[in-house]
Order: structure tokens, then sequence, then C-alpha cells
């Protein structure tokens, strides 16, 4: 039977299930990737699993979010992450190293790999014809533990690409358009499978921009088939012998399909506070811009760094704004001093950061209350930059540049320039000085583990009672991200290996009272969610941070998928109204009552609760298996009981 | 009458007193810096003050301090900064644009010219014939709006250079035998100025190594003569025309001599936690070293890079170590990458950060708990690297490159390698892409200064009473510096414009109940300190924050000289023992009576204070002019009330 690129990959890495979107199914799991911010929390989890060596292929520990070395913490979690990383046989990618998406593309990415990886852009390695797909940070140990993922079979959903893009048009506006078509959702559930005629125009980094902000639709992955552009590129970084070809059959289908004509895109801007605010930049054209960020994994190319510095190149950028270049990786930095590109840069008056993500992930670069800042970077949640009342944009590097010269939003069209066609090196440098190799086994388990007085061990997690009753503490709306349920920041993210300072900080941008509320709250508590509950960020520490203060279960319209995945994992239990009528029937204080909940979970159907004296109906769509971690409390206590 | 480079200097600015050492001058101030951690005061100083236009040749704000924008307050005061530039008339130096001294040294500095700075390196322009004197924020202040600078007129203490400097030793190992010789409060009331043949063989820059860290030695000031080797450095930065010479005449006398034979030096190291404590490097070799960080004021020059670079090229850095370069100026490191240093240092494994003082100020790549870290900068003092119980290490760049490339301490004249001598060009990038210049003054009056939310006025500061009881609410020891008083770093500089809050922090690391207990003291209170107290930084915040808290009188056995003045300004007498015996008599709790105050400051002569039936005698050194400057409140009140 003929196969799509993401058929080919699942069927060959398919240990359990059917193919039939919907039904869980477990995949053999090749590469693994850690970053810092979720990184830690794995290594104690391999620790507590009392792991020896990891079971995959190749795995990695990236440090790439926290690179605020303001106190002792942040060198103390490298010198843990670097000792751990040692210990269980991963590679070590030092900070300052660059960030782990473009990073691994370059290094150790190879079409019709599976990798899966405690970061939600994980995803863009998609670009390569990799499966690639961001997880919490427990199914990364548990895979490194040999296990394998297990996953809601998703549709696959078939974008053609046909046509060329305009001139100042690129690949941030492909994935601009789709998510103004279909908004943070629209890819809940699907696999995006780019194919057509237009894909020949589309570097394997352009498709990194495009397959990396396929977590912004909300999508398990994306995936682009292996050919030429693969192929070139696996050359340019000094790993031809790591190309193989992967084509989608010629009579392949897909569940879904959909067209896309490059021709037709024009420059396209998220607006705050939501990468699914797109509109066309000529729409907002003339607001001041006081802040432009260049970089991140969802522009991480040579060719984003390169097009921005030739726009601005023999220019003054306005001197109102800051403009802030964060290369992505020491070897693209190299490549960007060794083609002139730094030096543009610096003369028109960037600042150019250390490697790393940066504004990002509000590790720096914060912007002024209510200043626009334009970036490139792939979200917008509202604070994610560091300052709670932000206004950040998401656009191209293009669009980035005009604003960069005119202090105001433009669109690059109206710019007096010809279009810059940067000439890359066929030969990128290759710069391995701060990855660091797995030791040999012998000498690994000889490693201890470096704990600094901030990284504690996890709290243990009880099993989920059968009767039970639990106030609402908390009601919340639509499209809740991770990011509000678990800040990031430069206040919070160092506390990440910390689990009972973090849960202080767990809803603090939505409601400030609710973590005092949840802490003296005896017994456990209920959240109430809209739809597409925890969105955005892989951070299981959305989870434990919560079920550290009590948080049993989360009813909501719908659950976004990695979040939905981390509830089960830590035991919280995720319930979804049978009728949507009733979200509006629940308020804060209500009191849930559920009995005899083990019979309701293994018998499936509909679960009861009521609410004094009204009754609501709920569902579920755990697997057998989550249903059993869910009562046992979480995946680690029930995989310690089976052991 | 012959006179050495520092007479010249000063009687060609004098415009009250006489030049004799301990009597109080009055000194022109042809030129300003400010930097952020301490501008934005002097720039609301200069609002309270009403003043339409700065009376200086020239005025620089800086931005190098705090550049870990982690929320809105870091780019709301650089908004303010460059408001308040533009309405005084200032030069505006953007965030990333460099570290105050080096870019002054190379864009505005000229020999025989006089400087103040609200920063206690000013005094690095001394490398090149000026006199630049390191002060609190409103001497700053006022001298924008016309006022002298009002100092005891130093000690001219000559140091006679003589041989040249054997292969591994440098410029900074020169002032750490100083350091080693005088410790940190050798130098107080004394300018040093260097002569002799050994000069010839020292380059501007290298003069900037050495000038810079006179503050460390406690010394008003340092100066070197306008000689050819400052002609050069002039023709490489693009301003021969801003050359002049200026040497000592041949029968100049000093009032204390020594010399220094460079032949003789080896390479020094200052342990942890002062920057006094100096041996040879070869008497701690072998220690474990966890982090280098190069950069800096202390060791800003293109050369600094270039040697450090040259060392570790084609080697790999430790991989325990953490390689931190700080490049200090956008121009410094475009020359750092045209020579192809930055290169070598990238593909060596080092971290290129944006140029700022980052690690040197806590702002920044601060080290794990007890583990060494190698630095090129000028302090060490305990907690200034943002970690509380840190281990910071002082040394030259060729020390730092013998410890990252083996991962200990390291004598570098052990290391198997030629020792490199960098070609540096003939002429140096200029860059002034980020330096706006002065507004025409019909515009600049137009201008509105740009206050967010984090911008508070300066409290209101009451004269001192006549009769008083203060309860020492503190004693401390020795040599506390400015560092312990108000802390720098991540957590408090983004207060640094907001008393209150920032008063919060006062003596945080000495005793965490100090600020509270004060702030719940109706009335006052008094400290006492020991020797050389307020030694370090010039930051006038740690008098403001502790007289908000209700800080009155100090009574310590020696003031650091900037400390001092600021007290003077701020309104707290700052009194010495008459018998330094009387310093173990007096304890926390004790509380001192004072009656007739201001017949006794206004006559001179001893000051009695009783505590409990003991009476203490105590003396101060201040002019009539501070006398009543104190008596008023501080120096704001007591302008206000002569206009």
């Amino acid at each position: 039977m003929s196969q799509n690129v993401a058929q080919k990959l699942i069927s060959s890495h398919l240990v359990s299930g059917e193919m039939t979107p919907g039904s869980e199914i477990g995949l053999k799991i090749d590469q693994t990737l850690t970053q810092d911010a979720t990184g830690t929390m794995v290594m104690l989890e391999l620790e507590s699993l009392g792991l020896d060596r990891i079971h995959t292929d190749l795995s990695v520990q990236y440090v790439d979010h926290n690179l605020l070395q303001t106190d002792a913490k942040n060198p103390e979690d490298h010198l843990f992450l670097r000792s751990a990383a040692q210990r269980f046989g991963l590679w070590y990618s030092k900070p300052g190293n660059g960030v782990s998406h473009p990073v691994h593309q370059a290094r150790f990415g190879k079409p019709g790999v599976t990798m899966i990886g405690s970061d939600s852009h994980t995803c863009a390695a998609g670009a390569i014809g990799m499966l690639a797909i961001g997880v919490g940070g427990l199914e990364v140990a548990m895979a490194m533990a040999g296990d394998p993922l297990y996953v809601e079979m998703p549709q696959i959903w078939g974008v053609e690409l046909t046509g060329e893009l305009p001139p100042w048009v690129s690949a941030k506006d492909v994935i601009l358009e789709l998510l103004r078509r279909h908004d943070v959702k629209g890819g809940v559930g699907k696999i995006v499978e780019y194919h057509g005629p237009g894909l020949k125009n589309l570097t394997a980094m352009d498709r990194h921009v495009i397959a990396n902000m396929g977590a912004e639709l909300g999508a398990t992955t994306s995936v682009f088939p292996a050919d030429d552009a693969v192929k070139t590129f696996m050359e340019a970084v000094g790993r031809p012998g790591d190309y193989s070809e992967l084509l989608a059959d010629e009579d392949a289908t897909y569940d879904i399909t959909e067209t896309v004509d490059l021709s037709s895109l024009e420059p396209l801007i998220a607006k705050p506070t939501s990468p699914g605010n797109v509109v066309p930049v000529r729409e907002v054209a003339g607001e001041d811009v006081f802040q432009v960020v260049v970089g991140s994994s969802a522009n991480p190319g040579l060719r984003d760094f390169a097009v921005f510095a030739e726009i601005i190149k023999d220019s003054q950028t306005e001197s109102q704004v800051s403009v802030d270049v964060n290369p992505t990786s020491r070897e693209i930095y190299e490549d960007m001093a060794r083609g002139g590109w730094a030096f543009d840069l610096m003369r028109s008056g960037a600042r150019i950061h250390q490697s790393g993500c940066m504004g990002c992930i509000g590790m720096g670069q914060a912007p002024a209350i209510g200043r626009n800042s334009l970036r490139t970077v792939p979200r917008n949640f509202p604070g994610r930059s560091g300052t709670d009342e932000d206004a950040v944009w998401l656009c191209s590097p293009e669009t980035a540049a005009a604003a960069a010269l005119t202090g105001k939003i433009t669109d690059p069209r109206e710019l007096d320039k010809d279009y810059p066609r940067p000439e890359l090196p066929a030969k990128y440098s290759v710069n391995t000085s701060m990855l660091l190799e797995p030791l040999p086994k012998d000498e690994a388990l000889k490693v201890e583990l470096v704990k600094g007085s901030n990284i504690k061990s996890l709290p243990d997690f009880e099993p989920l009672p059968d009767d039970i009753e639990l106030p609402v503490l908390l009601k919340v709306g639509d499209n809740v991200s991770t990011d509000e349920i678990m800040p990031a920041g430069s206040r919070v993210l160092p506390f990440r290996s910390n689990i009972p300072k973090i849960a202080e900080f767990v809803y603090i941008q939505v409601d400030d009272t609710y973590a005092t509320r949840a802490a003296d709250t005896d017994g456990g508590h209920a959240i109430v969610g809209g739809e597409n509950y925890g969105q955005g960020s892989s951070r299981e520490h959305a989870v434990i941070a919560p079920r550290y203060l009590g948080l049993r279960v989360v009813v909501a319209k719908s659950f976004a998928r990695i979040h939905w995945q981390n509830l089960a994992n830590f035991g919280v239990l995720a319930l979804e109204f049978d009728d949507e009528a009733d979200y509006d029937a629940l308020g804060q204080d209500d009191v849930l009552k559920f009995e005899g909940l083990r019979d309701a979970l293994e018998n499936g159907g509909t679960i009861t609760a009521t609410a004094g004296d009204r009754s609501v109906q709920l569902r579920h769509h755990l697997s057998a298996r989550q249903v059993a971690m869910v009562l046992a409390g979480g995946r680690i206590p029930y995989r310690a009981a089976k052991l």
C-alpha cells in the first residue's frame, strides 16, 4: 500500500497499536534531545528510575534556555547537567553552543529517524525527514530507558506547496499564513506533511522555520520529505553519509488536504498576544517600534541573519530601536563573521548576543511595557518576553529589518532597496568544540552527579483515590498556555529543578492567589478550563508544580496534546465536558464530587461528577495504560510498582 | 616652580584653595561621564535642580552596567536615560556600545582635561594625561550644573617605572604588584603618578589597565604623562588633533617616591575576596578552575583579548571551564573580528558576550558556589559576582588563558608555548553608530523625560538636628565596601532609580535584619565602622538608601574618599574616633547622644558623644562648606536654600 512520508516514518518504528487516527500507537524512539529548562528534571527522573545507561541510539543534553547566570543556581545547573550527561551516556552541548533545534539538525539529525525532545519545538527536525515530536520530560526519560513513545495516531494533513515565494516574502510567512488560516489549534491531533512542486524552492533551513512553528498550530509534528534540498544541507554541514532519501510514494494520500500557493503570499505578522493573530504587515504599518529581535529556533538559519544584515547594511538602524541579534549557534555565528554579515550588523547598530534562546523564552532583552517589539521568534504569549504587559509581534527577518531601519512597522516591500539574496557558503563551518562526547560505559558508571543546593528530588505522588471531593480553585478560559500555567522568564526558570519553589509561581499572572489557596487546601483540588487547555511549551513543570500544590483533576472543553500527556504522566486526571454548556455552569469554589472513579475510568464511558445538586457528565480518552498510570499516581510510581 | 603632571593638571583647573595636601581645593571640571547604574539618579538630580542645559564642555551618559533585560525595568531605564541625555545636552551611548572607560578614552578623552564620573574607575582616563576622578553621582550632577569639584588636595605619589616587562607578564601584573605592596587603602588621599624610563614600553591601553585599578588602591586617581605612547593611541583611534603633549617638568618632585622594576615582575593573582590579597601565581598553582572571564574596564584593550586568543588558539579550552569573553566595546569587537581573534576564541570554546560590564558588576556569568573563577576584572569583593559564596580571583589575560587551557591555576610561563606578541592595527575601527549626539538647545528643551514606573523621585532630606539620640543599629569591621553596604548584581541593580525599593537590600549580606530594624526605628540611627569604611564603588546609593532608612551618623576609624564625600552630600555626618580604642567599647544597640552639634561642627575640634555613662571623643575633617551641607540635610537642600 502506498504511503506518505509520515506513514513511512511511523510504520518503520511501530511497536504497538494500529495506524488508525485516534488510537494509541507505540513508537520506537531513536534519538532524544533535552534542554536545560526541562532537562534537569529529566536527569532527576533518570536517577530515580535507577538507569545505568541510555538505550537510545543517541541522546543530547543541550543548554540554551537559561543563559543568564545571575547567581550560582545557573552554573550549578550546568555542573549537574554535565555530570548527568556523562553518567548516563548522553552528549552534552555546553552553554553558549547554541539552540538545540538547529544544532541538532546540523550535527545529529538524519532522515528516517525518530526523535522526541522535552521541548515543544523538537518538531523542527521534521525539516529533514525525521519524525520529531515535542513531549514532556518524563516521556523523554522513559524513551532513554528504552520504552516506546505512546501517542494517539494523528491524522496526516497534506499541505501542497505550489509556486515560488516572491521577493521580501520568506519561509516565516508560509507558516504565518497557515496560522492565519487555522489559528493555534488548527493542527491538534495532526501531522502536517508538506509536499508538492513548491518544495524545490525551500531549503532545509527554510523548512526548519516552517516545521518549527508547526508547534504553534498545535500539530503533533510536521514532516518534509528527505529530498535534494536535504541532501544539499547534509553535505553543507559535513555529513553527506548521514543522508538517505525519504519520499512519499507517488500515489500517497492524506487524511486532510490543503494547498498554499507560495507565489500569492505577502509579508505577514502576528499581533500581540498570540501566534494566531496574523494579519498582513501592510494593515498595521506605521506603528512605532522600539525593539527588533532576530534569532531563535524559528528563524535560525544563516540566511535569516544574512538577509537581515544585507537589508540594514550601510544604513543606520533607527536610533529609538534596540536591535538585538542572537546568533543561533556558534557555527552559524562563525559563518556570519566569515561572510561579513556580523560586521554589517555591528556597524549598523545591532547588539550581538551569545547563542541561546534569549528573548524567545524571556531570558534577556525584555521589552518596555506596551512598547512594540518585533521578533522573529515563534511565540508571543502574554508575558513570555519577561515583561508583564508586553507587546510582542512575530514576523520574518525581512519585516524585522524594515522596522529596524524605519522605527515603524513597515511592509518590507516598501523599502527603496533591491531584495537581497545572500550568497551562502556551500560548506558551513563545523565547530564541535563545545559538544562533549558520551563517556565510555565503564567511565560513565563512576561519574557522580553534581547536585547544587537548588536541585531537589522529585516529590512523591500518591495514587488517585476512588472517591474524592475537590473544590474548583480556578476557572480559566480558552487557549490557556503552559506559559500562563507555569511562567518561564528570568524570575522563574532558575528554579526549574526545585518543584517546591517553582510551585509558588503557578498561574501567577492569571490569579496570584491560586498557589497560596492551593497549598492551603488539604485533600486536593480541581481546575476548570476551556478549549485547547495547556497549549504551547512542553514543560512538564506546568503539571508537576500544580500537582505538588494538590491538583488532581482538570476538567476542560479540550486539551493540548503534550500537556494532556503530561497530566497523565503525573497522575492528574484530564476530563472533558460531555456537554460543553456545563463549562458555564461550573464556577470557582464549586466542589466536584467523584465516586467509584476506578471502575468508571477502567470501564470507559462517561464519568459523573456532582457539584452541589447538579450533575456533570464528563469523558476521557485515556488509553488503558494511561488510566492505570493515573490511578497509580503517575508514570513514576506506576513503573516502580511494575518493577 | 617645576611641576609634575598631576600638579599641572590641578593648577590649570584650580578655582579655589591651596595646593597643600589635605586642604580643600575647587577644580573646574571639563568633562563628565555617567553610567546607567548611577546615571538614572544623576539625571533625576539634574531634574530636581531645574537645570536647562549642562555647563561642561562634554558629558556622556553610558549604558554598560545593567544589560540583563529580564523585565521592563531595564529598557525603561534606557528610555529614561536617552530622554534625559537629550533633554540636558549630553551624548548618549546606547546599550551594548561598550564599557564607559575604554569608549570614553577612545572617542572623547584628551590630554590636559579634567573629568569626573559617577563610577569609581573613571580614573582610568589618567592613562592619557587626564585628571579623571570617580565621585558620587551628585558631584557629577553639580559639575554639569557648573559647580567646581571640591576635593582634599591629595599627596602626589610618584611611582618610577624602570626596565621592561618579561614575557607572560603584562600591565595587570604591574598594578597587582602595587596592590601586593600597599593593599586596598595604600592610595587613600593620594594621586599615583607614573614616570620613568619603563613608561616607553607601556602603551596607552596598558596604562589604562594600571590607571583603572588605581581605584583598588583607594587612590584619588592615577596619572600618566601624555607622551608618544598617547600620541600613537590618539592617532590609532582617529583623533590625532586631540593630542597635546603633557609631561612632568624635568626636575619635578613627588610627595612620596617609589620604584617598580618592570623586569623583575612575575605573574601575580589576587586571591578571593579582596584585590589586595595578591600572591605570585606559582604559589597557588594547581587549584581547580571552573570559569575564566576576560574583559571589563580592567583589561579592556584589543591586546588583552588578542593575547588571550593567541594563547588558546588551535587548542581546546579544558572542558570543565566556562570561558566567557566580554569584548569591551563594539569598536574593539570589530577589531577582534577583523584580526581573526574572535574566530580563534569561538573555535577554542569561548562564549562571546555583548559589550558591557557583565560579570564585573554581577550582571551575568555568576560562578557556582565556591568554584574558582579567574577573571581579568578589577574587583573580587565577596558576592560582587552575583554569587554569595563566590571564589573570584583577579589576574592578567595571560594567567586567565593558562587556566582556560589547563583547568587549573597555572603560571603562564609553564605553558609549552611561545609568548604571543599580537600585531595590532595601526588604526583601530571607528564605529559611532550607537553614540547619539547631543541635541541642539532649542530642540533639547522640548524633550520630555520618559519615566517608567520604576523611576522614582528622590526622597526629601531633613536638616541634621542640633541635639540627637541615635541607637547604633550596626557595627562592622575594617574595609567594608560599598558592595557590602549596597549590593549590585542582578537582584538589586534594576532598582537603582527606586530608593524605597533598593533600601530593602542595604547591608543584606552582612546583616539581613538591618534594613527592617532601621525602617522600624523612628528618629534615625547610627552605624559604627572600622578602617577604610566605604571602599570600592562610587555608588551614592550606598548613602542615599541607608539615609532613607534613617542613617544620620557614621562613626568609623577612617573613611574611603568617595564614600566620605557621598555621606556629606546626602547629609550623613561622618565622624572618626579620636582614640581608636573606643571602637571596641561601642557596641550594637548602644545609644549615641549628641548635644549642640551645630556649634561643635562649625567650631572644629572634637565632638563629644555619650553612650550610656561613657563619653567618646570624635573628630571630623569636613570643610566649612561640607559642614553647612550636612547641617542642611545634604547638598540638594543646601543648594536649594542658597538659590
